[in-house]
């Protein structure tokens, strides 16, 4: 009945990379010397190839690969036929583990985080086939270009046994303000946000109030990733009254959220307690959050961020956008997505200046950051071209690097086997 | 910065069009002779035309026109940017009224009733360029074809002063079942739904048994559109227990139809109640109803009739889809999004079966019943075209009709001086 020819995907390669990393703390551990990532190509019988990146971890590329095998012969436009076989296909699965965050997120949505990349990279070729931008396939775009925040983590000088890296040691507010500086200088970021759950919590508001002093008129942001009780993120939050323009994640879980949200008064951000579409109910229910921070790659991909976005916007919730370590493919996505989304009320996370600059997937040039911005990239689809030879590199990388999933807390093991993560630590 | 050179809107035409519509009553009045809607044809600089079809009220055309100023050079995927501008132009909108409903449905956002033609356009016009159905730019059809509800209405024998019409007069539960069979006979609906609010409760509590007893498979509706009290309703609710699969906007009010909804076995429906993004938190936190009815002419077309589809499947509540007095293009634009949603639970309502089969604007062959489905249109964008002759011969309608905005309480007025349009009735 329908008498449009459609193009079908025909091949789906999945290939797990690592790239380096520093030695980042947060409050599960410490940033393992390589962080893995999945390239997702998807090939159409018309020989157009569409790109995803998502998590690196064994279980989730099991996961991905039961996935892909349901997604051959999917029609390229066909999305919502693509989240109907992914979810049969994982109806079968029986894998644990694999959330690809270490422990910080576990309770997103298994189908929404295997699909993600899938629906990018069919949001890719769609864009290819029709050329256009993929930002074009969400309704267009709304600003040519995507403000980001400079993310701010306290780190070790070196990962131990290796030299220094050039960005040395964070440990103190003068640490944590010269690297905000370097990160400014760099990329000219308008806003910052620190990683905190790492030090006593006295330590992070001084650092805190001493990104205040340095810059004055920035947005900052902290987020412990519920390192705290309810009281101490109340304590927390009185003391930053007027400093943060939200607070992230202080104390774990919807109940305890609300609690720290009554007695606050900044709003309350979260990429760990609202990480799905069944924890938006209970959370609006308890007045949990005032902004939730999508995140394409388990909220189910560009066009379920959307329905996020549209959700926060219905129910009066700020929209922000979270960030794991991720490589070029994500960065266009984010990028597309964010100048798609009216609502988008605050800079995106991202951890891109955290990865060599020389270590990609895509064909540098597009994917450029000024005064903490990148342009929407022009082209078709996502705008980025693989590169197979630096692909077959960190390939290689990921092999040689032995490590198959993501766990920082074992890292931080190996140095001092008396730490543990647990959630409220202070 | 962007590269890519975009067609863009370089003209726009509404037509007011009025087509013969039968002696339909309901709880506010019985339809005029005329319905009016107003057809949408957008041009862009590369030739191409978009349709999108809306209310016909004067009040209606005026904001119509001033949004259809607004859009002009408005680039053919930039959705998120038309709704910006219609918003805009907007503001400065003093008229009253307009809302096309006959008072039925009076709080829908006025952005998103203007906005929706338009958005119908653009999606058409983005199809064309394309070469695939609007559904694949929704995601991509999950059914290929889409289920309709037989429409059941009291109704007189014909209007006033007129000879009798072919349906002749339906005003108890014999004449409803006699109705029901001639729209099965000719449509092949496996729904059924009985616009209520007409007779007095007990009456329309026996056709809808009657109905039962005539069709014990079919699915079943009533609607009194708000006609009775919180009483009334939980009386009707009892009664209809197990024989109904949603009352329909029992009563006024997102808490009148919470206080109903605690007190009846099956699930109440609105297209009343919840009209606009902003009503959906009060009902969800009330639990007023258990399914909404979208209706992209006034959610704001057919992307924003998806997010209230995310919206209802995040919080658990059903989907159906309601409708006013319209032509083909209406019946394309649904039947696009209906194949595209996946958690459509309920066949679609149409008035489609109570306008003459030779008055429509749209060439005649693609919208076909077949047991109560239509088929999703498989040509490009709406793939429905412009009968210009037609829209030429409706226009004229419109003009020599005389009327100019929806009004069945008045024309009611004019044949019974006392009568009175009072919410709830009963
Ligand atoms: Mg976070
Ligand atoms: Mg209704």
């Amino acid at each position: 009945m329908l008498n449009m020819a459609q193009d079908r995907v025909t091949r789906i390669a999945i290939t797990p990379v690592a790239f380096h990393d520093l030695p980042l703390l947060n409050t599960v551990g410490v940033h393992e010397p390589f962080a893995l990532r999945a390239i997702v190509e998807v090939e159409t019988a018309d020989g157009l190839l569409g790109l995803g990146e998502t998590y690196g971890d064994e279980a989730h590329l099991a996961r991905l690969r039961a996935a892909a095998d349901a997604l051959i012969g999917c029609e390229v436009f066909a999305v919502n036929d693509a989240a109907e076989r992914v979810a049969r296909a994982l109806r079968k699965d029986t894998t644990t583990g694999g959330h690809g965050m270490s422990g910080m997120v576990t309770g997103s949505s298994t189908a929404d985080r295997v699909l993600s990349p899938f629906e990018v990279a069919l949001l890719d070729i769609q864009g290819r086939t029709v050329g256009r931008p993929v930002c074009d396939l969400l309704g267009g775009r709304l600003r040519d270009e995507v403000a980001y925040s400079g993310y701010l983590f306290y780190k070790w000088a070196g990962h131990p046994g290796q030299p220094d890296d050039e960005w040395g040691a964070a440990l103190d507010p003068e640490g944590i303000v010269r690297q905000a500086h370097r990160l400014i200088d760099g990329y000219g970021f308008t806003a910052l946000k620190l990683k905190g759950g790492v030090l006593p919590p006295q330590q992070e508001i001084a650092a805190i109030l001493a990104l205040r002093a340095e810059f004055p008129g920035l947005p900052l942001r902290l987020d412990p990733n519920a390192a705290w009780t309810v009281d101490t993120s109340v304590m927390v939050g009185e003391a930053l009254a007027g400093v943060i323009e939200y607070l992230e994640d202080p104390t774990p879980g919807i109940t305890g959220m609300a609690e720290v949200a009554r007695r606050v008064p900044m709003p309350l951000a979260t990429n760990m307690c609202v990480v799905a579409f069944d924890d938006v109910p209970p959370a609006i229910r308890a007045d949990a959050v005032g902004v939730i921070l999508s995140d394409h790659h388990f909220w189910g991909g560009l066009r379920r961020s959307q329905l996020l976005g549209g959700l926060c916007r219905t129910f009066g919730l700020g929209l922000s956008m979270h960030s794991n370590s991720h490589l070029g493919i994500s960065l266009a996505a984010m990028t597309h997505l964010a100048a798609a989304t009216p609502n988008l009320n605050y800079a995106c996370d991202t951890h891109w200046p955290w990865k060599r600059a020389d270590e990609d997937v895509i064909t540098p040039g597009v994917l450029t950051f000024s005064s903490g911005s990148v342009p929407v990239p022009a082209g078709p689809g996502l705008g980025v071209e693989l590169d197979r030879e630096a692909l077959g590199r960190l390939h290689e990388q990921y092999l040689a690097s032995g490590l198959r999933s993501r766990d920082d807390t074992g890292y931080m093991q190996s140095f001092d086997p008396s730490y543990t993560a647990v959630s409220p630590r202070w």
